[in-house]
């Protein structure tokens, strides 16, 4: 495993397991002069938190984010910034029914045959208890974003069957649902979906849309690294995400290029505006300067309580019963992991773009 | 622009303007003592070349290869293996049209924005032209594949509204065909669609859906270089792409997870089998060791022959008829760049692979 | 900062401040298989550890490590390994005499010009108390390496002006004499050379020699990433180091080739023999599979007791009087990093040694 | 072989072997906005250019540089810049006596026992021709540096046993004589000596300095890419250098602290000035904003035309009578590619300490 770090200026790497003693992140090239304390961190940890909902597991974790460097009275140096989460429930005893059995859906395999060892226990690295420090870093990224201007907003678009009416978007509601659905009455239904699942032990689905608000134009680094494949890769790095789109994404197959095509046109007094935003906001792999949107799909949760089929780890065919609670939906608590991934891919293209430009170089070491 | 390389260990770097003098692509990694020449690499070229068609643009480049390093008596030798593609068609006359005008769906506006200053001769660096050099480079990935046991194999899977019936896949159809379908009345269809769309001076997208073989279990590289998330990056990375997904990818987040679980089963004289693949081969970002798919949304051709409003380089709105003859559909001459994308990819990971074991280097060594 | 990191599928990452709550390393590429506890970094932890003799600094820290992930069982699962070592002699009271003044020969003024901000508490990131956590990344390099046969020995050659007798050579000498040099007399001159230092209120520098057994041919990746520059590199990264050579080394500017070449001779029985080795082990950035040697120059300790003039940071001249006890003497702790250092690059190429060529590849493979 | 690039947002790609059919070079990352043309690169290929003088090999390449790629109306546009050079004087009749036997002091032997195969025209990829790509890329470089006020100036410090006497250094007089040497007398004597290894058929090692001036303070990114480092790496990738140093280098060794340290005083109307220059310009790895020097080992021209003991690739032990002509000494054609390298190096890290605090993102950005 030597794809723990993202970012090539501003450098994110991850470690830890579900059961060990920590989890945590170092940050390296966050530039000085940042003022940055813990509470601005914390907060984007609460929102992933699992135990605060009928609709997440309720393994409690308090995930107090601590700050091991980086910071001098309060405001970055421009050293590495360690931030570390202490795990206190690391109950092993719940894991001795899967320490030999390969849960379908899971990690587990794959883990196993790639390293030849498997850290059982709450699925290990493979857990998604190892974005909470992604989340961590993405919201020292979010706090340099907000500082140059860019607003990144992601919410759920759907769980199951249930679509938002983009007619009854309200931003507020997503911090008001414990879904983080931005139309009230599509959350009392997602709910009642969700409450199903339960009873019948299985699990859903859902689909997450981001926008991001005050990126310039110019940020993405054609041909390899276009915007487009960073998001998509940053996204795609997410446990249970299985695909993402941009604008009118995989609906973009089946149109015309009249149709598909976005029209500039320049108003007086407004400046250069498009009346469609088809491309979401990229085109050529590059910021427009308007707004960006893309959506991820998320697979259901692979635990449930249901019944079933796999094997074990000398191939033996068996039944598994999980039993226990498990989160009905990620999709929630994604939200903000999907903020936190796009907001450390951002920052670090966005200082790439100073680069692209002699007159911007110029002007920075002026 | 300091995007234009791929990969770590397998590295991949392309450089050329579509009416430069000449475009090509140096492969830094490749092992030595792989039998290579032109041929191998011409192949490939020749089925994204254009003008072989009516269903793609009569430009007519030959696009004949020349290795210029890396070779030895017809082996790699370990050393860069530079590629070379020289532009004969630079007819430089036909763009002063153009020149001072941004078209819909290109890049001209944004790579404008971003660097001050705009090669529009043919769409630049972003022109479609580039991924000549990544099937260049791709042929050699294949190559090594091939030798390591590894097939991708992609086809078109839709073009507008007409999709592929699985029941009648035939894969020597793919290459029978000039649109790349993998089955004939699909093909017979989408030809009469295209034919529609060129009258009307309109085009169409599609979708491309590609499938590995023979990759072991334990390719890919957690948790920010999950073999999905860097796939999905490589594939994102070509131009008209706007979404990407693997298994059941979108329809997963409509799925439950009773349903959505791919169940393992051992089987005497078989081995270990899925009966479903939702996962589309990967879980938790790590190659299963049975078959991968994924599919690649790519947006109708941005040039059309129908007029289209849009501004000058000055912000004045003005009307664009661009004429002339172009691609009315650009998916099946990019069949071939997602093979590529994938086969750079695959063997930057799966070399990878070897190094997350101390038994695999032990034995490399010994 | 964004130079934390080193290494390509070897990756390690420090972070912390001398006067911080912890410093750290997070290791990424470690390959699962390999059995790894505490005490195996902790010993070379305590060679490295300040206050053990008259001839270093009194400052008082166990450097006690911690492995907070990236094993189970005892054996690495190939997951990032992190490491931390709290810091507990943090007493900030000292520090108000340099608050505002540049030391000279350290990096106040170059970090507080870079950064605009200063963590001026024990040299902060800049301080010699970093290099405790390239220790621990080097003992798992060391440790890997010893399981395929390499073998790293470093020790000091000379300090100030007294330097060992090659033919007075022991290598057990090194772990019994607090100044890690291979030669009793020799430790005793130097021993009393340093007295000196320290009654006059000096310092002095030093030169440390490393010798590389068992490495195999063919480790290091021409053209930029020569082992002799990749080592070289990783070894002048480290705080106080002003020179380094290869081999005969700046000798060899002053030879003839007729002199310099090392020539080759078969011996019956022994295998190919080099009568001389003024390469150092290395040619054209490749190891030969024959022993290296280096020397590394680190320069006086920046802290002294004598006067000094220098600029407070709003440019006011002054006389700077340290005080208290400082280390008189770097290189004998230095002599364990240098290890480190080489340990984690000889890991690095070793590993980009394997994917070099398409049989070793299939080997492992297979 | 993947170490044919350097530089992480200024990166550098070469290719090609010595007597293969072209060079080239791959620039990434050069912003956009750069005039730039043939002649601004031919010039520093005509300083490294063989067949000059009687001092270097009578082979008679005229490396015309020709730019492919990257450039528009004689601007940079941001993309990647490929630089070819054709080889004309590609004699291979030449090599039939040492196809078969490995010449001391080159990389036959370690380049054929780590790929398994050898292109042993002309030394390969291992040829010094190599590094006229890389002075191809310094031209770059180098301009890019000079309009951000940088200039490096490099030149022969000593060939053999004569040195140059600082007293009567003159910058002009580098460009005078054919050995690079800024002191007249100090040629004359150089030249006689070299004069006196060509009759004996032997060759001679030397000594390049390199100055740097203008560069500001705080470039270099700790902890392990600090400028000193980072350079030591770029300069001991050239092929012959065995050994580099840092303002007093080694020499710092020997010193005490308070011989070594840099006094800082502060001049009314002057500003920050140091009395003495022992670190070489480089502080805690960051640039002081004072003049930079460094010094780099070169070993003797290991082809020589005495005879020479050696093996077979049959390990059959052999005598070598290489006859012919050689270069007799390196040193001067290198001066250019120390220059270039440097060049190189700088504009990457230069780059990176925009990024490095808020304020100067903040202003790049506004």
């Amino acid at each position: 495993m030597s794809g723990s770090s993202i970012g090539k200026n501003f450098t994110v790497t991850t470690w830890g397991e579900s059961h060990g003693k920590a989890i945590g992140v170092v940050i390296d090239g966050c530039p000085a002069g940042l003022p940055l304390c813990e509470e601005d961190i914390q907060k984007d940890l609460d929102r992933r938190r699992p135990g605060q909902s009928p609709y997440s597991t309720p393994r409690n974790e308090e995930d107090m984010v601590n700050i091991l460097s980086g910071t001098f009275e309060g405001i970055t140096t421009g050293t590495p910034i360690s931030l570390i989460i202490y795990n206190h429930d690391q109950r092993s005893k719940d894991y001795s029914q899967i320490a030999n059995v390969y849960r379908p859906g899971h990690a587990d395999y794959t883990y196993h045959q790639k390293y030849g060892i498997w850290d059982y226990r709450g699925g290990g690295r493979a857990s998604g208890r190892e974005t909470a420090a992604r989340v961590a870093a993405g919201a020292v990224a979010k706090k340099i974003l907000s500082r140059l201007g860019v607003k990144i907003l992601a919410y759920t678009l759907s769980i199951g069957p249930v679509k938002i009416d983009p007619e009854y978007f309200d931003e507020n509601e997503i911090y008001k649902n414990p879904l983080a659905m931005p139309d009230r009455k599509a959350f009392q239904k997602a709910a009642e979906y969700i409450e199903q699942m339960k009873e019948k032990g299985d699990s859903t689905g859902g689909v997450v849309e981001c926008m991001i608000n005050g990126l310039p134009c110019g940020v993405g680094e054609p041909v390899f690294e276009k915007l487009d494949a960073v998001l998509g890769k940053a996204i795609l790095s997410i446990g249970a995400v299985k695909g993402i789109e941009f604008g009118r994404g995989f609906g973009a197959a089946f149109t015309t290029g009249s149709q598909n095509n976005d029209p500039l046109t320049y108003i007086q007094n407004k400046g250069l505006v498009k009346e469609t935003n088809n491309s979401g906001g990229i085109t050529g792999g590059i910021s427009e300067g308007f707004p960006i949107v893309f959506r991820a799909a998320f697979k259901p949760t692979p635990s449930i309580r249901m019944a079933q089929k796999t094997v074990t780890h000398d191939m033996q065919n068996t039944e598994l019963n999980l039993g226990g609670r498990h989160d009905p939906v990620i999709v929630p608590r994604a939200v903000v992991v999907v903020e936190a991934m796009t907001a450390i891919t951002l920052v670090d293209y966005l200082f790439q773009r100073i680069l692209s430009r002699m007159d911007l170089i110029k002007k920075a070491l002026s």
